[in-house]
């Protein structure tokens, strides 16, 4: 009896690979035999690092970054493939979530700190480079990034620009000169599932910048910046960047790692999944278990289970998906793969006790679950 | 595909025939083939008539009777097998629920109303009557039901006593010349868990006394009335009902069924599934979901999921418990026949919220556990 655990993280709760551990503990209670295979996932947002390095036995590299007002911080990243591939995310330096409420600035933060751990990954030779661009501070299109890698970005009078978002406007010459040998040669895949462009009313400046600090005029302002790396990318690469789909992910970033660094722009659960080896251990599996913090209609775009769900269909392994709360109308994702969905809530309580709980409740869950699944039927 | 739903009330908030009906829409959802036979149940307490009309498609009995006060209410029992049986909860006329706080008083209180209930029922000539004897206001050994059912419980001086609490103390003889003519043709089954004797430190009076609004004074004048009681049937009936387990039920009401209406004591779960027929429906059903409100380590001590996961080991069919809330270790009720165990919350939220989402809570988890239990392993 083989048995896939393949959840994403209880977001603000557990990382995947503490809700796979959980599962098994409960599923061995009652199957000492069982073969367990826990494949922690995530969407390519928060949990990637810990889920891949979990999934295939990486390790972690701690290095000292700029965040994303130039201040010197630790950051970590995954190194999974006997050190040939790095996993970043890119919030771990430049996210959203490293500033305080007044600090938020959209024309002040930079991707810096984001180059800095590529620069890392390329300094141990690895061959690809995974990147989840989720939960950015940062609208500068991926000049920070550029910075980082030795990209010398320079203003009309041959000058280097700050590399921010409200330096943008000024870039006229994008010199490689001294970028990072490695980079040409190394494979740059980005976890992106947003589908915004650069440029225009559906660009990365109105649709993300108020939320990371920005002014309606910051706005026109930043636009204008995105526009001017837009071009300047277009003369540099021969390639326009500004209509390509995810392009306006992570404040330009999506677009700017195309255009600085050659990147892939790929579904964050598609990346990862298949990073994390997920359709080996479908294959000859009994029974899928995913799951989620929480699971509603829109569990089926694109969400860890969802995709999950899809990926087993395919080998024709049923799913159960074990959720810390179901919302709403979730039937349509019987079509997606998933065959049953159960809370780990064993009564009426507090989101607090649930999330201290978490780990009890997952395992007792998963007890039952295959306590039921085992009946005869 | 043979399914029995056989679940108690959820206290307090929905009734054994709509979690039976809820269960239903779940499962007909998933399987609209399946052969689902309802067997809404009760362990004789709260909810045993309305389990047993709809188990057995019976019918009710509404009429006036006297409250623990002696206050003219209306009150209804059941009446099912072509009304020849009876099912009769002692509170409906006689129940705590009856008084305000500052009404409770086992002194003033009387089953009286109980004895109508059982006065009515014999006028319609049924041959059994059943009676749940849970919630009680009284402490009056049943000396209200007996002159409601036609005694005369006579003082020193021929006079009639008030059948109440405080009167017990002056019984002196028991005259049964006017008794009901029915009564003694008449089975009298008493569904009772309590093992608490008539008198002493584990009896009627200082066990439960105090929550019914005896001081401790009160206690023992109670308790020497209920002495008074025993003696006499003694001499009445030629035998002691003083150290019989369950004549401390209901204040003495378990003992003065027996003692004036030759009632036998029956653990109430399996008089009830008895006469819900639960074992012609589990023979050769595929799969049982029984439940209750709460579920936890003391549900194995005669509560419903416990008394259904045993008899339906015997026929072999495995049983799904659904509950409002898991608590505890609830390890101890695998040995007790229930494979699994799930709650119908489908995440953090109130007491409040659940009990008013009830019937979809438990049609939703009903249509998953189907889902999954059909899944092949």
């Amino acid at each position: 009896m083989r048995i896939v655990l393949a959840p994403n993280a209880y977001k603000e709760c557990l990382a995947a690979p503490a809700v796979t551990e959980s599962m098994a503990e409960g599923i061995l209670r009652v199957a000492p035999e069982a073969q367990v295979i826990q494949v922690p996932l995530a969407d390519g947002g928060d949990g990637t690092v810990d889920a891949l390095v979990s999934a295939r036995k990486g390790k972690y590299a701690k290095i000292p970054v700029h965040d994303p007002l130039m201040r010197t911080v630790s950051a970590q990243y995954g190194l999974i493939d006997d050190e040939q591939t790095a996993v970043i995310e890119m919030a771990a330096a430049s996210g959203l979530w490293r500033l305080k409420e007044n600090e938020k600035n959209p024309l002040k933060t930079t991707t810096f700190g984001t180059g800095e751990m590529i620069r890392d990954a390329l300094d141990r030779q690895v061959s690809t480079i995974i990147i989840g661009i989720g939960g950015s501070a940062t609208t500068d299109a991926g000049i920070g990034v550029a910075a980082a890698l030795g990209y010398r970005l320079l203003d009309v009078d041959g000058k280097e620009i700050e590399p921010a978002g409200k330096d943008m406007v000024r870039l006229a010459h994008i010199d490689d000169t001294s970028v990072h040998p490695r980079l040409k040669d190394t494979e740059v895949l980005v976890a992106c599932d947003v589908k915004n462009t650069l440029l225009g009313p559906e660009g990365a400046a109105p649709v993300y910048g108020p939320q990371k600090g920005a002014t309606p005029e910051m706005v026109v302002q930043l636009e204008k910046g995105l526009e001017t790396v837009a071009a300047q990318l277009e003369t540099y690469q021969g390639e326009s960047i500004s209509e390509m789909p995810g392009g306006g992910a992570a404040g330009g970033l999506g677009a700017g790692l195309v255009g600085f660094c050659n990147a892939q722009l790929r579904s964050g659960f598609d990346l990862i999944a298949d990073y994390a080896h997920l359709d080996e251990a479908l294959s000859g599996a009994d029974l899928v278990i995913t799951g989620e913090g929480k699971i509603d209609a829109s569990t089926r775009f694109g969400k860890v289970p969802a995709g999950v769900g899809k990926r087993a269909k395919k080998y024709s392994v049923p799913v159960v998906a074990l959720a810390g709360g179901l919302f709403g109308e979730i039937s349509s994702l019987y079509e997606e793969g998933i065959n049953a969905l159960f809370s780990i809530v064993p009564g009426p309580l507090m989101l607090t006790e649930a999330i201290s709980r978490a780990r009890e409740l997952i395992a007792n869950t998963a007890e039952q679950v295959i306590r039921l699944w085992l009946l005869k039927n």
